[in-house]
C-alpha cells in the first residue's frame, strides 16, 4: 500500500493505493463506521462486509435519485447515525455520488471516504468532491461540492467487474488524456484494454495518473470557476445523449467527445488528423463514436445545462491532444450546427 | 439604510439594515433572481414582488420537509433558474432555511440572499448560514452550512407579524442576553415588548446588537466546533418540546433554557438568584417556563440529538448572565434528573 495527501481548499484528502479493504478497520473503528454500497457490490463482496453496520441500495443509475437518499437518511436514523459517524461508500459512480451527497446533508454534514469498485469511480467520479443526484431527466442537479476524509483503491473489487464497466471507465482516462497529458494518450495507443485487465502492475500505474490528473486540476478550481471546467470535455453533449439513449456514463461521453471533436476541428482549430487520433483511440477501447438521435431534444437539454450563462454554453474543446480550450458557443449556432456534430 | 460586511470562513456577507425592499432591484436585475416566499408573506406584500418570478410554498413549519424542497426545485427547473440566478428567500425562519438549503444544492450552489420578514429570522434564524430541513420529528436532520451572499432588513414586513410571533422572536433575543451580554439582559429588563413593538429606532438598536451578537460567535467558529455550539442554550431539551408539543419554536427554547438553568444551579454554579432573574425575564416577554409533558418521550428524542457524542449530550449550561459553558451530560445522569429539570 502506498498513501498520498491532496490538499483542498477546505480539507486533506487521503488517497490509499494498492490496499486491501481488510485494512480499513484499522483505520477507523468498526462501529463508527456505516458502509453504504449497492446490491451488486454486496453480492460480490459480502465477505469484506463482515461487521460492519451495511445500508444498501438498488444498483444502477436510475436510483440516483432523491427517493433513495431519502430511505437512506431514515436507515441512518434508525443505525443511530450520528456526527461522529463515518459513512464509507462502497461503489461505482452512483454509490460515490450519492455518498457524497448524504455525507453532505446528513446532521450538517458528518465524515466520509470512498472505495471506488470501478475503473470509472476509481479515476473519475470518486475524486474531486461533486456529488449529486439525477432530477428526473437532469443529471446531478442537485448536489453539493465537499471532499472526502479519504479514497481507499482495493483492485480485487474489479474482479467482480463486467468487461462492458471497464470499458465505460475508459471513456474518462481517454478524457483525461485529451485534455491534459499527450503522454498517456501515447500510453493508452501503446497498449490495449485486454493488457489493463491482465497486468496489474500496469493498471496501478494508469490509475494514478489518472487520479494525478483530475487533483492537479481539481486542487487549482476546486469550485470550477474555471480549469476544472476542463474536465466537462465529452460531458454537455455526452450527458444530453446519456439522458435520452440511457447509454452508460461513459459510452455517452464518448460519443460527446467525438462530437467535440468536430466542434472544435470548426471553433478552435484541432488539426484533423489529431481529431482522427482521438476517434480512433476511442473505438480501439470499443467505444462509441456516433449515434442515430433526436436532434431537437438533444437541444432542449442542452438548453438546461448547468454549464449554461445566459444564452451561452460553455463548450470545453481542443486545441490539441493535451490541451483543452473553454469557449462560449451561443445556442442559436449550436442549434445550427447540431446536426453535423453528433 | 446603512450597511455592514461580515467576512465568514468562504464568503463575505453584506447586512442591508434599515432598508426597503424596492431597493432590492439595484443590487440585482429582476430577471436574474427568483424570490422564495410563504402564502402568509406573500398574502400580505404581493405588491413588494411585482415583476419578480415568486415559487410560494405553504407557510409554517410542518412544510419544512423533503416534500416542498422536491417542489421547489422542480419550479426552479420549469423556470430555467441557473447558475447565474439569484434565490431570495423572503420569510420567517421556514423560509429562510429552505432557501439556505436549496441554494446549498441546486446545481451544487448558487447566489442567495435572504430578507428575514419575522423577528426570529432576523436576529437569529437568517443568520450564520445554517440552513436545514426537519426528517420526521427530527429538528434540521438534513441541512448543510452556507453562508448567504446578503441579509437585509425591511422593517415594513414586521407590520404584518403576529403578536405571537413576536414574542416568538424574543426567546433567541433573551437567548443571545443570557449567554453572551448582560447589558443585553438590562436593556430587555428595562424595556417591555410593547416599547419595542411602537419605537422602530429602539428596536432596530435591538436588531443591529443581536445580529452583532451572533456574528460574534459564529465568525469565531463556522462549523461549530466549538463556541457555536453555545448559540444552542435552551435549544437541546427545547427542539424536543417542540417536537411533541408543536409549540412554537421561542416558546419551546423558552421551556428549555427554564430547565437548563435549572440544570445550570445543579452542574455549573448558576447563582439561584440570576436563574430566577432569567425565568421572571422569560415570563415578561410573555414566554413560557414549564410544561406538562412525557419525560420518557421527551427523553428518547434527546437521545437522537445531533449534539449528541457517543452516549453523552454536550449541554449548554450558564454560569452567570452573559457567560455559557459546554459540558457533556452522560445520557444517565440525563435520565434520571429529567423530571426535576423540565
Amino acid at each position: 500500500m502506498n498513501t498520498i495527501e491532496q490538499i483542498f481548499s477546505e480539507k486533506k484528502v487521503t488517497y490509499y493505493f494498492d490496499a486491501e479493504f481488510s485494512y480499513m478497520e484499522q483505520l477507523i473503528a468498526k462501529e463508527n463506521v456505516v458502509i453504504l454500497t449497492d446490491e451488486n457490490v454486496f453480492q460480490y463482496h459480502a465477505g469484506k462486509f463482515l461487521g460492519y453496520r451495511v445500508v444498501r441500495i438498488a444498483a444502477g443509475e436510475q436510483h440516483k435519485n432523491q427517493s433513495t437518499v431519502d430511505r437512506i437518511i431514515k436507515e441512518l436514523i434508525v443505525l443511530e447515525a450520528d456526527k461522529t459517524t463515518v459513512l464509507i461508500g462502497v461503489g461505482g459512480g452512483v454509490v460515490t455520488d450519492i455518498t457524497g451527497y448524504v455525507a453532505a446533508i446528513y446532521m450538517r454534514g458528518i465524515s466520509f471516504g470512498l472505495v471506488p469498485t470501478s475503473i470509472l469511480a476509481m479515476v473519475d467520479a470518486a475524486i474531486g468532491g461533486k456529488n449529486g443526484i439525477d432530477v428526473g431527466l437532469y443529471k446531478n442537479m442537485v448536489g453539493t461540492i465537499h471532499q472526502p476524509d479519504f479514497i481507499f483503491y482495493d483492485h480485487s473489487f474489479l474482479q467482480s467487474l463486467p468487461v462492458k464497466e471497464w470499458i465505460n471507465g475508459f471513456a474518462e482516462i481517454i478524457k483525461h488524456a485529451c485534455i491534459a497529458d499527450a503522454l498517456l494518450f501515447s500510453m493508452l495507443e501503446k497498449h490495449t484494454l485486454h493488457e489493463f485487465q491482465a497486468d496489474e502492475t500496469l493498471l496501478a500505474e494508469l490509475i494514478e495518473k489518472n487520479v494525478a490528473i483530475k487533483n492537479a486540476i481539481v486542487t487549482r478550481d476546486e469550485f470550477e470557476k474555471g480549469d476544472r471546467k476542463l474536465l466537462n470535455f465529452g460531458h454537455t453533449i455526452g450527458h444530453a445523449i446519456e439522458n435520452i439513449h440511457g447509454l452508460p456514463h461513459g459510452f455517452a461521453v464518448s460519443i460527446g467527445m467525438a462530437a467535440a471533436c468536430n466542434l472544435s476541428e470548426q471553433i478552435s482549430n484541432l488539426h484533423f488528423t489529431e481529431a482522427k487520433k482521438i476517434i480512433m483511440l476511442l473505438a480501439k477501447y470499443h467505444l462509441p463514436v456516433d449515434i442515430e438521435t433526436e436532434h431537437e431534444q438533444i437541444f432542449d437539454i442542452l438548453k438546461m445545462d448547468k454549464k449554461r450563462s445566459n444564452n451561452a454554453i460553455q463548450f470545453i474543446l481542443l486545441e490539441k491532444i493535451g490541451k483543452a480550450v473553454i469557449k462560449p458557443v451561443s445556442l442559436d449556432v449550436l442549434h445550427q450546427h447540431i446536426k453535423e456534430i453528433v
